[in-house]
């Protein structure tokens, strides 16, 4: 925990108290006491200091300045064919980590049935990864997660609505041309499943628009792969 | 398993046999049967296809046409403050699975002593991390691991020796000048451990050569940054 976040609702002027996990964490992980500072963050809102007041067993308060607006966000989409679970946590956590504001999961012929059913979908799953993926980038702006089971939905609706504005690309193995480097303007990627995409499914992503690039000759974890984007795609960020 | 690897030794002519965990996992995660083709690779050696001659509870024989080179190397040298044992396996396998084939860990005043300690540092624990990341990334060429548990030795001896001829960068929140991106030649870089390197440690480095730069103002894991580190570095690769 980089970053202490708390909602605006928690702040009353200067003064945030805190009752749940976010008290054990600051008590028994970084054992801190009255009189220590912690980095902390408001919900959608600035970053600053924070005064530690009081650490007990019932509560944590701390005395807030907030400074300064959290980091730029990256103007990535990130349109994923919906991962295993773990895969699917550490995607959002590491993105989200490093700026990523909009993700958006899909399912295509190559998506196995059974992801959907995961308990890591649950809103208040989702909402942990996105948590902890704030608190280790120290950033306060929660990312928007949604998701389009059927692939002509995807392609037809989700994807053009998340994607409006943005340059279009979509990862694919063999394609000629390599994904770009250092972007200047908001992007969309598409990423297939473990397998890939179908031709058609390939064919009809391309017919609405987007570009096939190939990310090198080396196949990585899909979570590994979105981190290398990212970072190719805005190393400014 | 992207990759199928053997050894030189496991292969008489086109034909080889395997008798371990490998054998299960062709059969009993794959299901591979007589007739079904594998990407293969030999260790240290050319990648290509093995087509499964026999797969059963004894033996995995192959009939191999190695091919073509594995893919090329990324030119980057990772000097690492140890991380913590999970971090490290990842770290490893993440790494290894993009092409890095040299990693130098080291000790600081910030890395906890207890990590010299962990089971994750035997050399067959570190055999396991780099073969996963080479059958990640279907490759074929066992990077090299060192340590230099004195910070000492350290900048005095082993990291001038795995830096010679490379530029040497040292990652530093702190730092005026941005990491470059897109580098054409081999470069080092040194990653401070979790709460960063005392002044006088970065001095040191400094007077030594190593140039500080910062990575954004993200603070990420040390396996997330050191992913999108070689992305920014090498993205054509």
């Amino acid at each position: 925990m980089n970053l202490l976040l708390f909602a605006a609702a928690e702040r009353r002027g200067e003064l945030v108290e805190i009752r749940d996990r976010r008290l054990e964490h600051v008590r028994d992980i970084l054992g801190s006491r009255p009189g220590d500072t912690l980095a902390v963050g408001e919900f959608d809102g600035q970053i600053g200091r924070g005064e530690v007041l009081r650490c007990d067993e019932d509560a944590l308060e701390l005395r807030v300045a907030l400074e300064r607006d959290p980091p730029a966000p990256v103007p990535l989409t990130l349109a994923v064919a919906l991962p295993r679970p773990p895969s699917l946590r550490k995607l959002l956590q590491q993105a989200t980590a490093m700026g990523v504001k909009q993700f958006l999961f899909f399912g295509s012929a190559r998506v196995e049935k059974s992801f959907w059913q995961s308990s890591g979908l649950r809103p208040e799953a989702l909402r942990r990864q996105l948590w902890l993926g704030l608190e280790q980038g120290r950033d306060t702006r929660l990312p928007r997660v949604a998701f389009a089971r059927r692939f002509g939905d995807f392609c037809d609706r989700a994807l053009p609505a998340a994607s409006a504005g943005a340059s279009l690309w979509v990862a694919h193995p063999e394609a000629e041309r390599a994904c770009p480097v250092a972007l200047d303007r908001a992007a969309t990627v598409v990423i297939g499943p473990e397998g890939g995409l179908l031709p058609d499914e390939l064919e009809r992503l391309e017919h609405g628009g987007a570009r096939a690039v190939h990310l090198g000759d080396r196949v990585l974890r899909v979570e590994t792969a979105v981190v290398a984007l990212i970072a190719r795609l805005f190393p400014s960020l």
